[in-house]
């Protein structure tokens, strides 16, 4: 898929790897910019024709990496649980795992590079979008539209499910952006504020 | 309060700007990791000892850029209006201008980088929340305190203020650097949407 077209598929499963996470590594450590097709062939160990045989240039290599290596299960609940289970209970028992994932230093300089390059490299953020953030959605609209038949979120919350979803998202992400980043008790608090704000735990 | 102590105040007004506008604009366009002196200096017209007299690096040089050039007037309201004004009115006659202000590509690319280099280079952060963040968020919760009074914001927001703030702002910065941004018109109603959610405009 992200392989281009008439470069063939990659043969070499190991080394194909040892790029990607390479060109992920370096991208998360140095930004687009910072990152040179050479660079990743030192720190993988292959030489520069071994990835120009792949990719035609770091952008599509990092997109490849975000692809390979972003794992795209969203983890806090499945859609049989949403469909089952009291959303008030979903997301209390998914804090404590949120807050830890979210407060790492690879999580914070992940969404920092993503964003970043959201500009000048829409590639990223849209391989990003698609790969990791389009499945978190589906659930949690799914979710925001089962607290409204519950009556625990408005009305008015769930004619714009997408600029909700974005109010949690996005108060997360430009939370632990921010100059004093919050260690996982903070965020355990923060993210109770945020879904008591929107309807997904109690006042 | 930029300027590295020892080296002394810059004395040449117009030659520093041509310094400040010349390292803005490359980071905007190329990251800090794609910026260097020598393209500031060759940009700006003058020779690398130029700056190295003025900064110590290019991160130095970028947010003293920051503390220079943007424009710290949070724009939309002064404190007196907060005070006396309907807080539905002063949302309303903010939004066609907000809404042209952060669906241009200089404030997109500005945001990306500025987040971007969040992790890496958090001085860049934290002088733009000095600069440009913080005045706003000032206005912001003494508008959430007043509709509070008013009692069109509920009392559970007042609790956490910061959070109500975050999730307006980050709703917005994230939409803007999603892979499909919108135009003036969709961040119009998208700005009402995140506003009546917090209570700031009427449901």
């Amino acid at each position: 898929m992200t392989t281009p077209a008439g470069r063939g598929r990659p043969r070499d499963g190991a080394t194909d790897l040892a790029i990607l996470r390479a060109g992920l590594e370096l991208f998360i450590e140095r930004g687009v910019e910072g990152t040179s097709i050479e660079q990743i062939a030192k720190k993988a160990g292959v030489g520069k024709p071994t990835i120009y045989r792949r990719w035609a240039n770091k952008e599509e290599l990092i997109a490849a990496a975000m692809e390979t290596l972003i794992v795209d299960e969203a983890g806090w609940a499945s859609q049989e649980a949403v469909d089952t289970e009291s959303p008030y209970a979903l997301v209390e028992a998914a804090i404590d795992r949120a807050a830890a994932a979210v407060t790492t230093v690879q999580y914070r300089a992940l969404v920092a590079r993503v964003f970043g390059s959201a500009v000048s490299h829409p590639q990223l953020m849209s391989t990003y979008w698609q790969r990791y953030i389009l499945p978190r959605r589906k659930l949690a609209a799914a979710l925001l539209a089962r607290a409204r038949e519950l009556g625990t979120v408005a009305d008015d919350v769930d004619v714009d499910v997408d600029v909700a979803i974005d109010m949690m998202v996005g108060a997360v992400t430009y939370r632990v952006l921010q100059p004093d980043p919050p260690d996982v008790d903070e965020m355990r608090r923060y993210l109770r504020a945020v879904y008591r704000q929107i309807g997904l735990l109690p006042p």
